[in-house]
C-alpha cells in the first residue's frame, strides 16, 4: 500500500512537473525585448501583424480593430503596447507581447490620427466628424480632455496633422476654419490652448522637425506652407515656401503628398512636389527650395535613412510599382526598385540597415538591405499598408 | 480503497496546479516591454542596477562584472540585453528582463570601450593592453576577428575612441601611432581596414556625429583635432578646431573631457573647454567656433536634450557637485543645480522629458525633470557612475 501510494505520488508528480514545464514554455515563450518589434496593418481586414525585425518573422495576428483603411499607430513609452488610430473612430491598444488586443474604445465617427505625449501618458486623438481633438489615458483609453475645434464664429473644423511637440504639447491644425492651434497638456484634464487664426486656407497636413521645434501646415486651399516655431509661439505664424502646392496650372493630383514624409536630412529637407514627378530639396535654414530632383511618378512618401544619407521615395498611381533611392550627396538617383503593384508605405529599421516595404497588391511585406539593394526576405501579408516600428516609441513627433 | 486513491490524486493534483501556477507567475512577472529600462554602474562594486524610467524604480541587480571604474554599456537591438565592457577587458551580457548576468568573457587585460555594430550582431571592444580591437559576436560572445593595432613599424598601439559607423563598420584612433583606422565588418571574419596616418599626435578619445557621417578625434599631444568625413574616406583628415585643447598655457587639466559628451544641436555642436570654465559653441557646417559660454568648472559631459533646446554640462573636481543648463536658443545658462557630491555622469530619457544624475559620493540617482527642474526622484545607488538606457539601441554611434 505505501509503496503503491508511493508510486502513484511519483508519477503525479512527475506529471505535474511536465505539466508546470508546458505550461512555463507556452507562457513565457513570449518573454522578449521589444525594441525590434513592429505592426503592419492588413487595411482591409482590420488586423495587424506584430512583426519582429531582427530576423524578419511574425509572431502574431491581431484582429478586431475595425476599418483600418487609413490607420497610424504610436507606442507606449516601454515598447510593448501599439495604440492603433483607425479611420472609423476605433483607438485599441494591442499587446505586441501578449499578440492579443487589450482595450478599444470607439472615440469617434471618424478619426485621422493620433499621437502620444512626451512622457508616454497621454494619446491625442484628431477628428474630421464631429471634428476635435479628443484624448485619453494610454494607461487605461479613459477619457481625459475634450478639445471642440471651433472658430471663431461657433463653426466646428475638421482636425488634421496633429503632432507631439516636446512639453507634453500636441499640435494640430483646423482644416475648414484655417488655424493652427498648440495645446499644453501639462495639466492633463485642462489643455491651455493657443491658437493661430487665418494660416492660410484649408491646412490639409502638418508635420513636426524631428526636434520638435518646427511646425509646417501644407495648404490645400493655396499654395505655400504655414510654419510656427514652437521654441517661439510668440512670433506667430510665418508663411514659407511660397511656390509650394499645386500651383497655377492645377495639375490633376492623384494624391496629395503626406508631409509626414518629408525627409529631413541634415541641413536639407527632401520634400514631394504636388502634382509632379519631382521630389524639392529645401534648405531648413532659411526653408527656400534649393533644387529639384527629377523621380518616376508623383511622390507620395519621401523618407530620410535614419542617418540621412539616402531618401527613398514612393509614387501615386499609375507609377506606385516603383521605389526610387536618392543619394543625398549628389542628389541623384543612386537606385530603382520594383517591389509590385502598390507600394504604400515603408519603415525603416530603427538604425537603417533595413527598410520594410508594403506591396499592397501583391500581398506581400518585402525587406531589403539599404546599401546593397538585395531583397533579405518576402512575408506574407493580406493588403499590407502602414508599418510602425517600437523604435518610434523614443522619437518626438512620431 | 478506491475514494481514498481519488482523493489522494485530488489532492496532489490540485497541490501540483498551484505549483504550476506559482511557477508561471514567478517566471513570467518579468513580461514586459524593453524600451524604457536601463542600466546604473554601481563602480565600486562590479554591479550594475537594471532601472525602468516609466516610474523611476530599480528592477534588478547584478553583480559579477568584474572592475567597472571605466565601465560602458551597449545594447542588443532587442533592447533585451546590455553589454557592459569594463576597465579589466570584461565583456558581460546581462539579460535585462531577467535580471542576471548571461555571460562574461575577459577578452584582454585592459579595455576602455566598446561598440555595437548597426546590425546588432556584431561587438568589437578597444583595448589599452594589449591594444587593438577585437570583434565578437553579440548573441554568443565567441571571438569572430581580432585586429591588432600596429603602426608602420609593427609597433603596438594602444586603441580609444571606438564608434559603430553605419555599414556594420567600426572607427577607432591609434593613440601611440597617431592614426585613425576604418574597419568595415560587412565579412565579419576578414575585416578591410582602410588607414590614416599622421592625424595628429595622441589622439585620445572621438566622437562620431547622430548621423554617423563625421568622426572627429580629439589630441592629447597637441591643440586641434582630426576629422574624417565618412562618406568621403578617400578625401582623408581633415584638422579642424585648430585652437581646441590645452593651448599655450597648458593649464592644469584635472581631467580630460569626453569627447562622446559632445552635444550636437541643430546646426550647433557644444563642446567642452580643455582645462576652462567654458563650453565652446562650434558651427557644425564649417567647424569652426563661434561662442564661448562662461560655466562654473572644467565641463567633463555637456549633452544636448534630444530636442536641442537644452544642453545640461557636469564638471570635473572641485566643482563636481553642481549641473548647469544651456538655454540653446540664447547661449545663457538657464539653471544652475547643486545635486551633491560628485555628478558623474547624466543620461536623458529618450524624448527628453526627464533626465538621470548618477551622484557618486551621496550614493544616490536622482532624476530630474527638464522643464520645472524639479526633482522628481531619487534613488540610493552604491556609488554609481555611467548611466545608460536602452534607447542607445537604436542611435547610431553610441
Amino acid at each position: 500500500m505505501t509503496s503503491t501510494r508511493k508510486g502513484i505520488e511519483r508519477r503525479l508528480w512527475n506529471k505535474a512537473l511536465a505539466l508546470s514545464a508546458v505550461m512555463l514554455l507556452s507562457a513565457c515563450t513570449n518573454l522578449r525585448g521589444t525594441g525590434d518589434l513592429g505592426v503592419v496593418i492588413e487595411r482591409a481586414s482590420g488586423r495587424v501583424q506584430v512583426i519582429e525585425h531582427s530576423t524578419h518573422s511574425r509572431l502574431a495576428t491581431v484582429d478586431g480593430l475595425g476599418d483600418l483603411s487609413h490607420a497610424s499607430v504610436v507606442y507606449s513609452r516601454d515598447g510593448r503596447f501599439a495604440y492603433v488610430f483607425g479611420r472609423d473612430g476605433g483607438l485599441s491598444k494591442v499587446d505586441l507581447l501578449r499578440g492579443r488586443l487589450v482595450k478599444r474604445v470607439l472615440q469617434a465617427g471618424n478619426s485621422i490620427g493620433g499621437a502620444v505625449s512626451q512622457d508616454g501618458r497621454l494619446l491625442a486623438v484628431s477628428n474630421y466628424e464631429p471634428g476635435g481633438v479628443r484624448v485619453f489615458d494610454a494607461a487605461t483609453l479613459a477619457p481625459v480632455a475634450d478639445i471642440p475645434a471651433l472658430d471663431g464664429r461657433g463653426n466646428a473644423s475638421k482636425v488634421v496633422g496633429l503632432v507631439d511637440a516636446p512639453g507634453n504639447r500636441f499640435v494640430f491644425s483646423l482644416y475648414d476654419a484655417g488655424e493652427i492651434w498648440i495645446a499644453d497638456l501639462s495639466i492633463p484634464a485642462a489643455p491651455r490652448l493657443t491658437k493661430y487664426t487665418d494660416v492660410g486656407r484649408q491646412p490639409y497636413d502638418a508635420l513636426i522637425t524631428p526636434d520638435g521645434r518646427y511646425y509646417v501646415a501644407g495648404l490645400f486651399g493655396e499654395d505655400g506652407m504655414a510654419l510656427v516655431d514652437l521654441w517661439h509661439p510668440e512670433r506667430g505664424v510665418r508663411r514659407v515656401l511660397d511656390d509650394y502646392g499645386r500651383g497655377e496650372q492645377k495639375l490633376p493630383v492623384y494624391k496629395m503628398p503626406h508631409l509626414e514624409g518629408w525627409a529631413i536630412a541634415g541641413e536639407y529637407a527632401f520634400v514631394p512636389a504636388v502634382g509632379q514627378h519631382a521630389v524639392l530639396v529645401i534648405d531648413r535654414r532659411e526653408w527656400r527650395q534649393i533644387a529639384r530632383i527629377p523621380v518616376h511618378g508623383q511622390p507620395v512618401f519621401v523618407m530620410g535613412r535614419p542617418d540621412g544619407r539616402q531618401v527613398w521615395v514612393n509614387f501615386a498611381h499609375p507609377h506606385n510599382d516603383t521605389l526610387q533611392v536618392i543619394d543625398v550627396d549628389t542628389l541623384q538617383i543612386a537606385k530603382t526598385l520594383r517591389p509590385g503593384k502598390a507600394v504604400l508605405h515603408m519603415e525603416f529599421t530603427p538604425r537603417g540597415e533595413a527598410l520594410w516595404v508594403s506591396v499592397r497588391d501583391e500581398d506581400r511585406v518585402d525587406v531589403y538591405d539599404t546599401r546593397s539593394f538585395e531583397r533579405l526576405a518576402a512575408l506574407p501579408a493580406a493588403k499590407p499598408s502602414g508599418i510602425f516600428f517600437t523604435a518610434r516609441a523614443h522619437r518626438i513627433g512620431l
